[in-house]
């Protein structure tokens, strides 16, 4: 398996750039995500392709929020997320992309995954549940699956690495346990989790490196500009893709 | 991709061999059909592997007389065949491996596939519905799941080469037209594929050559050498594994 590239997250910014207009942008946001909302009605009319959104990314790093916004004006149908929870006992008796291929788009639909198959190979390996060795397998059969999506269903495999500080986090979390609003989100296993950061990056970095399909690297510390990169990224995409509708033969 | 060794189909025989005795062997064939429900009884005790039984073969080659006879003794629990017919229009809107997957068998558990993904590189490639091009990639595809299937889920796949003559299939497809019990087996699309007989060969040779998990070639012109050759081969399969069945500690 070739390595792409080496990627050091420390040195990426998790912040908006420099002098990035607020208002400005949020405007923006609305008008790509009502042009995202166009474009998902020309693909269930050709009924040809395909998107898979995957969010990874810490606890508290926008997945949810990033799904809201960037397909607030979209059609349920033919789009759904998935959010991917602990294994049940009888997707525990399977392969680990078992679960994960079940959910895949069908032509002329959207699915966005919050979290996904790379957990496999983040969560897994910070506790060691796996050695690294059957890390490297499962990154190389993760390419392949999401290879094989490609090429035989035509689906676009989006992947946005959620790039949060640890600062930030900290006052998400702690925002969980202030604002009643938020309690519901608060989770123990959280801050647990959080004593791992700097085993979770190392493989994330892993995991963006090795990856055939490239990672969208997104800064999410600001809300604002976590939902227009995003946004942005997504339209891009869907813009280049010059659907066509089908038309009826008219009789003359 | 490596190619494994080049074979030739037309080269193997597709009788059984020389001198063997017929009875002593269906005797044989009772026997380690037994020996195999029993290690099947220590695969569910065990939970730990699983195994993956693929038939592949022209029409009238045994697939559904084959499954019968090894299993025929096996307890219903965690052992279930699935025959893969036509895709289904959803089936259509997804990857060719999309709807294999979901059968693979769970831990502790046979599955027994008629047919699989390897029709997506046969019947698809006789009619040219799919490139060469394509055709390669689904193959370097099948080798990464079914890899998949064994390094994650300790899967055993074993995959069987239904290896009928051209004479044997014209005599049992005119054995379901003038035996009234067997008419329900009829079906005119198999006389059509019949007639593309050198390109199937030629499929079926690719993908043998071109699979990591090497495949058996089971010579089926004669029912009861093929139930024979066919539960030998998964037996052997079966008593390499050394299973221990999970025990109770004693108090003292």
């Amino acid at each position: 398996m070739a390595k792409r590239k080496k990627i050091n997250l420390s040195k990426i910014s998790t912040r908006p750039p420099e002098g990035a207009d607020k208002e400005k942008l949020k405007e923006q946001t609305k008008k790509m995500a009502q042009e995202i909302a166009g474009l998902h009605e020309e693909m269930i009319a050709e009924g040809k392709r395909s998107l898979l959104v995957i969010f990874q990314g810490m606890d508290s790093s926008g997945k949810d929020g990033a799904t809201k916004r960037a397909f607030r004006y979209c059609s349920p149908i033919n789009l759904s997320a998935y959010s991917f929870k602990k294994p049940t006992d009888l997707e525990f008796k399977h392969d680990f992309l078992w679960r994960v291929h079940q959910q895949v788009p069908a032509k002329g639909s959207i699915k966005i995954f919050n979290r996904s198959h790379y957990e496999d190979i983040l969560i897994q390996r910070v506790h060691g549940w796996i050695s690294d060795a059957h890390a490297r397998k499962r990154m190389a059969a993760i390419n392949a699956f999401e290879e094989l999506l490609q090429f035989d269903n035509n689906t676009t495999v989006l992947k946005f690495y959620m790039h949060l500080s640890e600062e930030r986090q900290l006052k998400k979390l702690q925002e969980r346990i202030d604002d009643p609003t938020k309690n519901w989100k608060h989770n123990d296993g959280d801050w647990e989790e959080r004593k791992h950061w700097d085993k979770y990056r190392k493989a994330y970095e892993y995991a963006i490196s090795y990856s055939t399909i490239p990672w969208i690297i997104a800064p999410v510390d600001s809300r604002w500009y976590r939902n227009y990169f995003i946004t942005k990224e997504i339209l891009k995409v869907m813009r280049k893709w010059k659907m066509v509708r089908p038309t009826i033969e008219k009789k003359k």
